[in-house]
């Protein structure tokens, strides 16, 4: 008999928490441990099970458990599951870099690094797979992302995802790690294209969510998210990734989601602006991190590194970044010229 | 000066009539007929420019008026669309035939046809766009089709959709003959991928109606469109068409428009099966067409003869066509083997 699997979750928020509980579920015999910064809920997930600041009414299975001991957390450890915010990664990487140095023997024999993230570096644009490469080197590296509002998938509602990875093999161990019958992985070896649309995701939700608090219906919004993962397939295609990772679950999965639950915040974030508020009180009342103000800058500066002309990302980022008015951002989109589907806008 | 455009709408349902609103608001000096068989509608048309049966609180521009004379309302038009349901278009081109037969010198100067259809021909399977060329010859056609609630587009409220055709011209001669401040037309050429995915459609919001019933949550609702929509492309590309259309306003977008909006008739479908009521007596209770039952039958047949492997979509049709237990469907898509999301179900 092997030894049992040992993964280590790097943050405890709701999708932190919530993996390891689909790990837990996954193999029964895993030792499932949660980092966080927080002693009050590492150590109510070890004493109790549960997660009751990010996900009320959570039940982890027993083999999961809680520290906030970095070094112990990634002794010996087989997978590293990424879930703290990407702004925070780099820092989380660098302290945890001596623990997780690939070991003799090349990168198969390292642990492998499993990111949850979406969204991009701040002022380097970096996907989170490159930040990881730059600080802890060569180790084998997939992305998990897609349909994936944390709540449900904790009460064990059924679910699809992708698990990505250059290599086959990685996104096979990935996908195996977290399946369930109740969550459903993908694979796929398209990394750029799961990583940026799911970082550009953020900019449709507060999109849709713009659009809503607008009020101007259903039809805008399903217009907002397809012309919008229109735009993010050309940037996709044009920094080497696939036009079909865009059209599947990691993006317009991912979007249906996101933009169905009123409650990402996001979506509230949008809803906030267009009621003519300013960004820093909605961002006060939100109540956790929206990735959506860093990423509208990053987006829109690998884009025009990439040369692609963005039409409704553009003008969500503008409502983000400069202030602009949501209406005349609308008004904007309406006035096009009339033009073929799949040329850029001008 | 040139002579005022002269439209005729064949269908006074909800879409049918706010096309001609907006081909009014488009063209104020257009002279725009729809033509129903129900005296009551078109009276009410042309005498109060309004349509209580199917659009309470619509006001139609000066310009349109309403018909139950097909002769008087094809005499002498520029343009015709359809938006009749799709099992009673043949009879309805076989009566208008004689009218609206190509003339002398080409399709160039006939009449140009312009679909709002979305569903396939029971029995023979055919687009409209064959249903069209089969009654009517080698007329000008065009498809507009995206995520357009008829009650929000009434109302004015912005929306963008989709104009294809094969020809460029006539793609741009729909496109514009829509085109308001309100509404935005995009063109393309993909007039197959544009027809079976607005067919397709239909099984998509039967599919989410089924996960809402069963009270799956968001995350399963996106990964049925998601995981669907990746069946449809493959169907869409294996006979002719592009994967981008699926991706697009046609496609996606319809997709997120009628499944956000749960009044569709689709949607009602879905979540009457899943509380387990036989389909007839759902089917009564719907006040109107829906489309699902013969599209299942008739994308079936359309992916068995293109040799594509259906997963989701198949689970909806049989839920439809042989009455599978909805709960059975979800736990077999569930429990299928972990693969390549690009790869075909098994």
């Amino acid at each position: 008999m092997s030894a049992p699997r040992r993964v280590t979750v790097l943050g405890a928020g709701s999708w932190g928490t919530t993996f390891a509980q689909l790990v837990a579920d996954a193999d029964p015999s895993a030792r499932v441990v949660v980092w966080g910064r927080d002693a009050a809920v590492t150590e109510e997930i070890s004493r109790a099970h549960a997660n009751s600041r990010y996900l009320k009414g959570l039940r982890l299975p027993a083999g999961v458990s809680g520290t906030t001991d970095l070094a112990a957390a990634l002794g010996d450890v087989d997978d590293v599951v990424l879930a703290v915010p990407v702004q925070r990664l780099r820092g989380v990487l660098a302290t945890a870099a001596s623990h997780l140095a690939p070991r003799p023997g090349g990168s198969s024999t390292g642990p492998t690094v499993i990111s949850l993230l979406k969204g991009l570096e701040l002022e380097t644009h970096l996907r989170v797979s490159q930040v990881v490469r730059e600080v802890l080197g060569d180790l084998p590296f997939a992305v998990v992302s897609g349909p994936n509002l944390a709540r449900e998938i904790a009460e064990r509602r059924p679910c699809a995802t992708v698990a990505a990875a250059e290599q086959e093999d990685i996104a096979d161990r990935a996908a195996a790690l977290c399946a369930t019958d109740y969550f459903r992985p993908f694979t796929a070896r398209d990394v750029i294209g799961v990583e940026v649309a799911g970082a550009a995701k953020n900019l449709l939700a507060v999109g849709v969510g713009l659009a809503e608090g607008l009020g101007l219906g259903d039809n805008a919004k399903a217009s907002v998210i397809a012309l919008g993962l229109a735009e993010v397939t050309r940037l996709v295609v044009a920094m080497g990734g696939s036009a079909a990772t865009v059209a599947g679950l990691a993006g317009a999965g991912d979007a249906f989601a996101t933009c169905a639950s009123t409650l990402s915040r996001n979506h509230r974030l949008g809803v906030g602006l267009s009621q003519g508020r300013p960004l820093q009180e909605v961002l006060d009342g939100l109540g956790g991190t929206a990735e959506a103000v860093g990423t509208a800058r990053s987006i829109t500066a690998l884009a025009e590194g990439a040369g692609v002309a963005m039409g409704v990302i553009e003008q969500v980022a503008a409502v983000l970044v400069e202030g602009r008015d949501p209406r005349d951002a609308a008004l904007h989109l309406l006035s096009q010229p009339l033009r073929d589907e799949r040329l850029p806008w001008r």
